[in-house]
């Protein structure tokens, strides 16, 4: 016959499986005879048991009969399909995927794992004492979790510890009820737009920016406006006013150029964003890792109109496999957030919910961010002085107080001599990145989004004498005179 | 002095904050003088050194200056703040927002701590001996989950465990390419609401339905239809035809009719879906609990046209508190979905992910839904004989082959009843939910929806027998000729 097991899993569901496909093809059309499970069983090269039970099940699913002394048949009600597998493609359904279709691609932190070293910005620092702690979270949360959902708004005893921890180390004047527990940063700024913009909506971004928060409010139908930022952050100045519906902005350490913010330019934005009426997404996603000197507040902390929503999340201080974040958002805005995330997933999940609030109310988590600034610091350290001793005047800093990551401008190279270079690094077992991806504008000088986190010292020591002689490699490839054109 | 501390955390940063309320009051206005660090430790009960390092934060924070030899000055960069808690309302801020605040509120299990004994849907069935398995691939995920995020899509070893599920024991042809994995089933349909319609589109729904995929439809602008339900299923008559978009249906276990669709039904709705172009969203919340019969196929499974989106999820086979679920989504539409779930919050969480993958390759989830089933069995039998006993007449169970709920009808009494009736099972300890808020339409006959996975047989024989006392209590309160004209 015509009937082919396709191997995977029963004898006797295989050959179900095979026979429907059969009479969806039109093979076994409508009202014709199944074959008798004697020849099919000898045919298939299987018991007779398990065609009858095949037989049987097809029939439970009403697409055959069984009729006394006659045999089984197709029933009638089945029309014949043209094909399993629908391919083709479909026009965009909705406008949202629409845009969907038309957003640049991201270049999302995905380590090449042939490489031997990589500079690459999101990768976690590993601390293996860490991972101690987190097991004997999980196994706490596996005891204590109510079996339950969790509210929308979140687990109380997390929202608790969120706001505890953000009266103290960043300056919120907030407490449980002003937590809503989200997905990371990214369901946040997903839920605020919804939340906050209609199609159209003008909103402002800093460029440099973070790409996945461009592309979920164009997705939105965001009308984006980047605006530029100079040493005190983003440039008020350039803001589109009036018309300005709402600022994605990240004060305490600007992605991916590393500045921070001012105190005044802080009050001026909240001045501003009172007097024109627009609201301010404060993205804090390394506020927690500031070396040089104290931590400004917040923007949150600043603000009196209740123009803020704050956005903060444990993805980049605990690990990005953990999908936890927090909002603080103005008291008129709550119920909206909390409603749009209960309809968006119920709830977070109340396991990790339950393991991160057990990490804070220990202790572990503010010992643990202890812990990592200081080794960040340190692994900063160590890429800063390679950089200066192995790259020299070829590759530029930028000076920045904190976070994971620094940027190396490079002067003297062209688009083209920084893909040559990157290149280069890669058949020597080194990942370098550019940062002309997290830039709206064309960017003058060309540049790399160098990440340290995930490295030791001992390594960034290696990387950036790796770097260095590609550096050398590629200026020597080209001649003197090109180079300085180029800048 | 004007100070007042909150008694929050450390001292150093009670004194912080007081001084920051103060400067953005206007109590302590631009350029105004501190008082001495003595003055002010003497004042605040604090010592001396505490209030030097509070000013030197407040320095930091750029708030104020030091001058040697003179004091500590406000900055003049300040602007007094009118009030630090904004309080007040503001408008809905987009479309999506002012149809969040219409929606109508949603009758979500939430169990009463109070009630001795509760027959509410959704709470979830306890196995004790779940738990430590549950714990253990908890412990497991721990060890082994990647520190990175996980692709958009989902692990690549949940997916294929999900394929393997899926197809042998809901007749899908998928493998993990087809499968993404979502917060649960109301993730799968915000994401599918956000990639198929537009505001306005028409979408159909079962009436009863399920609530909260009704307002995330609603949110979404979507023209809600609701169709009626009889015997077979949803009634394809009724359908919007032309004109419908996208159609949500629960063909396993109608909710919360508890119909299961006819084959045939099935099998039209997939030829009507084909003949009119419109989607079909396929919610099988509890395919995996059928006792009656075998399982019918899903919708999906007989789907040869690309036009079935396919949910299934974790949450009603394990536990509420597993925000996990899965979409097979026609190939047409799977890119759309896994960029619209990257924007939404980019992945799941690892660990649930890495833990749900573990009992499904173990084989712990196949006996756990065996084990589960049974139970179910023998709760709902235990349910249906007990209301036989004690309800009599005035309790009709509606007929439904699986699930975890029956809905009870009433047919001889009225709304004013039922809500008097469901006072009394309160003060007696029993909790009884109406079966109203599920239907979009008036129902004519009032009725209970009976959730009994949560109840062991003991309870439920408890439970029934309560009910019959309530009812009786409730029915000899009215007279005979008012409760057979409010049928």
């Amino acid at each position: 016959m015509f009937l082919v097991l396709d191997g995977r899993g029963e004898l006797r569901s295989q050959v179900l499986r095979s026979l429907k496909r059969a009479v969806f093809d039109g093979r076994l059309p409508a009202g014709s005879k199944l074959p008798s499970t004697r020849q099919l069983a000898h045919e298939l090269g299987v018991s007779r048991n398990t065609v009858i039970a095949a037989y049987a099940d097809l029939c439970a699913e009403q697409l055959a009969d069984s009729r006394m002394g006659s045999g089984t048949y197709v029933t009638g009600a089945v029309p014949p399909r043209e094909r399993r597998r629908f391919s083709g493609s479909v026009e965009p359904q909705s406008r949202y995927a629409a845009r969907l279709r038309t957003l640049a691609p991201i270049s999302l932190a995905r380590r090449d794992e042939a490489l031997r070293l990589d500079l690459q910005y999101g990768e976690p620092m590993v601390d293996i004492g860490f991972f101690s702690h987190w097991r004997r979270a999980l196994s706490y949360a596996a005891l204590h979790t109510q079996p339950r959902a969790v509210a929308a708004q979140g687990l109380p005893a997390l929202r608790r510890e969120v706001a505890l921890h953000l009266r103290r180390r960043r300056g919120l004047d907030c407490d449980a009820d002003d937590v809503i527990i989200t997905h990371g940063t990214q369901q946040a700024i997903s839920l605020v737009a919804r939340v906050l913009l209609d199609e159209h909506d003008v909103v402002a971004l800093e460029d440099p920016h973070y790409q996945l928060a461009d592309r979920a409010l164009r997705a939105q139908g965001a009308q984006l406006q980047h605006v530029p930022v100079d040493a005190d952050g983003l440039d008020p100045r350039a803001l589109p006013l009036p018309g300005l519906k709402l600022l994605y902005v990240t004060p305490s350490h600007q992605f991916p150029s590393g500045r921070v913010m001012s105190a005044p330019r802080r009050l001026e934005l909240i001045a501003l964003a009172k007097r024109h009426g627009f609201w301010i997404f404060e993205d804090d996603y390394d506020g927690e890792f500031s070396f040089e000197s104290r931590h400004l507040p917040a923007l949150c902390s600043l603000d009196g109109n209740g123009r803020v929503i704050y956005a903060g999340s444990f993805t980049k201080t605990l690990l990005p496999s953990i999908r936890l974040g927090y909002v603080v958002a103005p008291a008129t805005l709550r119920q909206d957030l909390v409603r749009a995330k209960m309809l968006a997933d119920m709830s977070c999940s109340a396991i990790e919910q339950t393991a991160v609030s057990r990490l804070l109310c220990s202790g572990v988590y503010d010992r643990h961010l202890r812990k990592t600034s200081l080794e960040l610091r340190r692994r900063r350290r160590a890429l800063i002085d390679g950089l200066h001793t192995h790259c020299g005047d070829l590759l530029h800093i930028e000076d920045s107080g904190g976070g994971m990551h620094v940027i190396g401008w490079l002067p003297g190279f062209n688009d083209r001599q920084v893909d040559r270079l990157i290149a280069t690094a890669t058949t020597r077992g080194l990942g370098l990145h550019p940062v002309k991806p997290h830039f709206a504008r064309p960017v003058r000088t060309p540049g790399l989004l160098l990440g340290f986190a995930a490295l030791s010292v001992t390594q960034l020591k290696s990387a950036t004498a790796l770097l260095g002689a590609c550096l050398q490699h590629v200026a020597e490839l080209t001649s003197p005179a090109s180079m300085v054109n180029c800048g």
